[in-house]
C-alpha cells in the first residue's frame, strides 16, 4: 500500500528553496526572493491585484509589501507542510508577516513548485487572508 | 534537458477529479464533492474560517456557500493550469461562482493532490478574493 509519504529527500530539497525565500524576504535582498522562482510565475497575493503573471509582475507585489513593511521584516511560517515527489510539489502554510509580532498579519500560503533540469522552481504563489463581509 | 513537462496521463486523471468535483458543486451533491477528498483536508476558505481541517470542517463550508447561493450554481474556471508527476499535483485557476453570471464572484483557486493507494486524493484546497483596504 502507497501511504503517500514523501521521500524525505525530496521534501528536504523543497525545504531548502522555501527557507532561501524566506530568508531573502527578512533582508530585503529582491534577488534573493527571485533566484528560484519561473519566469512563468503566477502570483496570487494578498492586496490586488487579481493576479500577477511573470518575474516583473511578481517582482512588483514585493515592492508593495516593503513599502508598508519596517525593519525589523516579520515574515515566518507559523505551521507548514510539505507535498513531495520527485519532480513536482506544493507547501501549505500558516504564516504572519509585517513589521513587529504586535502589529502582525496572519495569512494563509500555498507555493507550488516542479524541477526544471534538475532544480526545484517556484511557479506558483497563493497568499489570502480571509474575506470580510 | 527536462523542461518539466506534465505526462498526458498524470494530468488527465487529475483534470478527471477536478471535473468530478466541479459537476458535484454545480448538482449540490455534498457526497459527491468529497468523495476524492483526504480525510485531513486543509482548507483555506473565501470567507473565514481561517482555516478548516478535516472532512467534517471541510463539509461545513459548502453548507456556507450554498446557504447564499441560488440555483442555477455557478462554479467554474476561467482559467486552469495543472501541474502534474506520477504521484504529486496541484492546480492553478481563476473561477467565477455564484448564482448567475451577472452577480457572480470571480476568486482564484489552488488545490494540491496526491495519489495515496493508487487514487488521485485532495488534500489541499485555497480560495480567495484579493483584500480591501
Amino acid at each position: 500500500m502507497d501511504h503517500g509519504q514523501n521521500s524525505s529527500e525530496d521534501e528536504a530539497a523543497v525545504r531548502a528553496v522555501v527557507e532561501t525565500w524566506l530568508a531573502a524576504i527578512r533582508r530585503r535582498d529582491i534577488e534573493g526572493i527571485l533566484q528560484n522562482h519561473s519566469p512563468d510565475i503566477v502570483m496570487f497575493d494578498v492586496p490586488p491585484p487579481f493576479q500577477s503573471r511573470g518575474l516583473e509582475a511578481y517582482r512588483t507585489t514585493w515592492d508593495l509589501f516593503y513599502s508598508s513593511t519596517s525593519d525589523p521584516v516579520l515574515f515566518k511560517p507559523t505551521e507548514m507542510s510539505i507535498t513531495a515527489s520527485a519532480n513536482v510539489a506544493f507547501v501549505v502554510a500558516t504564516m504572519r508577516c509585517g513589521g513587529s509580532e504586535a502589529s502582525g498579519l496572519d495569512f494563509r500560503l500555498t507555493m507550488g513548485l516542479r524541477k526544471i533540469d534538475d532544480r526545484w522552481t517556484i511557479i506558483h504563489e497563493h497568499h489570502s487572508v480571509p474575506a470580510v463581509d
